[in-house]
């Protein structure tokens, strides 16, 4: 055949293959009135023309569903029990919520849009029942037997849950409360290389769950606005969670896993709310580097329940306060004796991070403490070496920020570093309960407290002027 | 419906949903002749669908316009001033035009194919005016009032200004100028959440420019032989620079920002030439972390105008000398006493980097002098620490190298280090201005030249043989 | 035109562009019996269609190939030697066939599916001639002359070998052996900016083999379950190894090197088994920072044959003992004295990384032997500081794990760190061969064993109780 009678051949319309599904081309059901159930009914259709998985290497390839940009109501939970299922869209969709929320109808009538975009799933599942957050989910993953359920992704598209609702605070505030009951995406069941990768999750109470994962990637994400963002559940390893942005509500954890080993967090920036930014209970032999962390409470990376052998290292980590009116109402609730950064294990490294505080002395609790940056309440064994610890009393007034000057005040508290005078903190406190710890050139004689017979120490050295 | 009707029906040629867009197969100009004005044409499509966004949910969710591998000329600037846009090809298409520009004409009648490919846009906008940078810039995002322009990404494609010109240095150095007055993407207003990933872009006096951006993220892309790479103006926070390929030309910057708080620079390659590698104005509690800088001159990393509280840590630095005979004769004009690394600011940390340098005394300027590798010029409260420093003499010759043997040869003089002697450089300075710096195992008591009494210092141990 | 002229327009059938191929849709060949042959007639296509490349800003844009979910043979091998060729499916994949060839067959009949999946390429080559390695692969990449091929791009698409082979230790251990002498992609001749990115490949002798790169990026990938996973070749420079999952066969490397100058190594999740995690000979001026690297045997990181400069940093390293019954009798031959990490060369930078080893004692080899975690075998001048090491012995049997408990039975050995006792290790040995390094903070006096008058020291301090 010669080139040319391809290249004719090749201009009439495509056949499109049957594992690439179009939600808006089905012809099952109604996407902008329910995606929901068209997906499932795309699940449906792909389990129906699988046929049995050989030992002769016949797969079960699995297939591509794309959302193009547009809205889609969800009402009824997508649930997926079939391995290398992809969905993809074409577009993340981020745009605040929280900000639009909290400005006057007057000037959101001169606004040129009111929702987030892309392709993007608008979360109304019925209301959370009994059944609890599995229930609330808009993508529900769950597989019984063997293997466990492999390679299922998720690309490039939105999930929006919407509205938050009055949970008691009042109506004024119900859209400030990061509680609707709804997950983005959740994982109930033993997985294996899951990717997460180019989404954007905005105003679920639950970003992403995923339980017993191994191999998973959750990366490049916009997770933000929401109540909890990233939650890593039961059991996994050698799973990774790197280059995401990443923000949750004042009583939520940004990034969170619990009785996982090798976990590689990385490269995220990870912006306030978030009761933490980074919470561990139970992990080991993980890593948290090369992050950038940024909160208004104490708190910000806690180790719970014997987290052991984890590296902290070359992590920027700032403490400033809320400069936003409409959330200055709202913390997490912990002092500045609880510390920045909070050890509840043993074995640990803390290495060559930058630890930044900036707070009027006024907003510091309790009144006129010493707020405590590195904190090891328990286990022994940790390093901490080389971490750079600055804090400094704001002098100006940051509060009653008006709605519009958001974006630039928060910028111009950063930037306004002049004017700042030192700030005395206790740089690493070790508590009694913990021993056999080093601590070196991570604060200076004053500023590093603990028992220094049963503990190693090394001061940051002073200059003699 | 049975899922074999279900297959049936989907066997029929997809009906594309009217928010994917193919430059190709859009009824309106040529995308060939004019790319520009295919894409201005879908944009106001695109605007005239939208309905009015609403309270009850009802968004404006954009759309994604793809550019097939081709060819396309871009005449007419593309203005963008609609959230939820994504741009996207199919190839990045990157290869060296610096090489080919400077490879004889009757070695390339020989050559395969002599420019950039894959998604290709070829910048032929008019000659800049007085309107400045903007003006020339193949991409142009600009929009007032609120809210910020939020989501716009751009994925995958190759913008090629194809030529630069002669700024006075002659005709024959025309292509070497890194100056034409083209931009391949300006942001000219404040924006949300953008994404810049897996592009090409090459030939442009300015790759990437951005103002006022909040969670901005360049990943993934490939932007080198720009006059300037990549460039954060204004003010903005929390955006992520990573995983890019960068080198700019020898007076321009590969990466670039001004008074921005919050940004994570991260395993960035970053190669020559370029005047910096990374140069920061007024920018505060970032991260460069996990990258690996080289450069063919002094002045790699720049924190100018009171930098603040930024970390810089698990980075390799590498200079040495050009090694291809027609870029020899280009600098960024800065003598081996300006700092590899410069610091003008407070309380930054530089923990941990691997900093080295390698070149033949006679070309160290002015003659003689003992180069200095990270030079703190005023501030205080600045932490450097466990820095690796090092620094042979070359004794080979390297120059006039033959273009053919360019890659062979740059190659070869990284890998030839053997035969290599201890060049004596300061490899710690403190200026008199500068005080209560911290300075440990960062060189030895003759490598680190400052006030010790009104900075703190530990140095580096010395074997005792 | 107005604008819902444009839309009636639209909605006709796509007229897709003719650089756009999907193998289901091409006219030559069936993809599933053999989609090599496919894919070489599509890339003959491309090139009978692109005109000479001329100095009038014409170029030879190259395509992209589409592979639709789905089971396709290989049984032809790809030849690509034209640049800007992109193949992308949609999905990677990934399962793990190491688990189900030692699953027993009864078991095997409940399991909802044998194979991976996604976009899937079933390597079926002939047998591996005198050719070599490059015989065996399924993507095979090579042209001569200039410029070097550039812009080769793969991406979501799984390369699965299907099987291992008898290598003599019998018929029950084939699928165990690593062996097959099938390569996923084989790059033979130099090249300049291609991506490997998101791909799965599993089951293959070798991953992905590159010769004579400059800027390379193999980002974001699965590779698994292969016996060598990704190796670079030849003399190549400024490449980027990042954000991936690897895993090699237990005589095999995960990543591996050779002549390689600016390597960037960044935040891969390296896990066993493998006999190196990350292997470079002649490797110079390049970064592994930020990785999470897990293995059974010594031997994790090797820098052979004069590696000089490179920085090892913000890496946590861990190696305990293979769990799992079936790959017990395994391993990679070398010894507890061999070092956990093998230096040699000059002026490395080894830097904030936290290393972990537990082992039963009655496994050290050889019997009662002190294992080397920091071997320095050669060369001078390297600096190793703040590494944080931690070694234990583990009190629990662990061997004679069932199959269907290995990801719970893995997960759970990382977990229990209760119980363990401290385990008497060198933390770092400085050879008598090598003189003028650099040891700080990464053990104390009795766990450094070097000559002190050679090299300087600086022991982590210890507890007085």
């Amino acid at each position: 055949m010669t080139s040319s009678a391809v290249a004719t051949n090749r201009s009439q319309p495509a056949m499109v293959s049957e594992n690439c599904y179009d939600v808006t081309t089905y012809p099952v059901g109604n996407p902008y009135e329910d995606i929901g159930a068209v997906i499932n009914s795309i699940i449906a259709d792909i389990k129906s023309r699988q046929s049995l998985s050989d030992l002769n290497d016949g797969g079960k390839p699995g297939a591509v569903i794309y959302i193009p940009p547009g809205d889609y109501r969800l009402v009824t939970q997508v649930v997926i029990d079939v391995s290398y299922l992809k969905i993809m869209g074409s577009g993340h969709g981020f745009t605040s919520s929280s900000i639009r929320f909290n400005t006057p109808a007057n000037e959101l009538a001169r606004w040129h849009e009111l929702w987030p975009g892309g392709s993007r799933i608008l979360v109304d599942v019925s209301p959370v029942t009994a059944d609890g957050q599995a229930a609330g989910a808009a993508f529900h993953v769950r597989r019984t037997g063997n293997p466990r359920i492999s390679s299922v992704e998720f690309a490039d598209f939105c999930i929006d849950g919407l509205h938050f609702v009055d949970d008691g605070s009042g109506p004024n505030e119900a859209e400030n409360t990061y509680k609707n009951g709804k997950t983005g995406i959740y994982v109930g069941s033993a997985n294996d290389s899951f990717r997460i990768t180019g989404m954007g999750l905005i105003y679920l109470e639950y970003g992403v769950t995923v339980h017993d994962a191994d191999a998973l990637a959750i990366d490049n994400n916009f997770i933000a606005e929401c109540g909890n963002c990233i939650e890593l559940k039961g059991m996994g390893q050698a799973s990774r969670i790197a280059n995401n942005f990443v923000g949750a509500g004042y009583q939520g954890h940004s990034i969170y896993a619990e009785n996982y080993g090798g976990i590689l967090v990385s490269a995220n920036n990870v912006f306030p709310r978030g009761a933490s930014s980074i919470y561990f209970s139970g992990v080991v032999r993980s890593s948290v580097t090369g992050n950038r962390f940024h909160s208004f409470y104490p708190g910000m990376l806690v180790f719970a329940a014997n987290c052991c052998e984890n590296l902290v290292s070359s992590n920027h980590f700032l403490r400033d306060r809320e400069p936003w009116a409409p959330m200055q109402k709202y913390d997490n609730g912990l002092d500045d004796l609880f510390g920045l950064l909070r050890i509840d294990g043993s074995n640990n490294s803390v290495i060559a991070n930058h630890i930044s505080e900036t707070i009027d002395t006024r907003y510091i609790k309790p009144s006129a403490a010493k707020p405590v940056m590195i904190n090891v309440v328990s286990g022994s064994g940790n390093y901490i070496a080389n971490n750079h610890i600055v804090a400094t009393a704001e002098t100006s007034q940051m509060n009653d920020v008006p709605n519009s000057a958001c974006f630039a005040t928060q910028v111009g508290a950063l930037l306004s570093t002049s004017n700042l005078k030192a700030l005395e903190v206790t740089t690493v406190l070790v508590q009694d309960g913990s021993m056999r710890n080093t601590v070196l050139d991570s604060g200076n004689d004053e500023e590093v407290v603990m028992d220094r017979a049963r503990n190693a120490f090394r001061g940051t050295p002073v200059p003699a002027e």
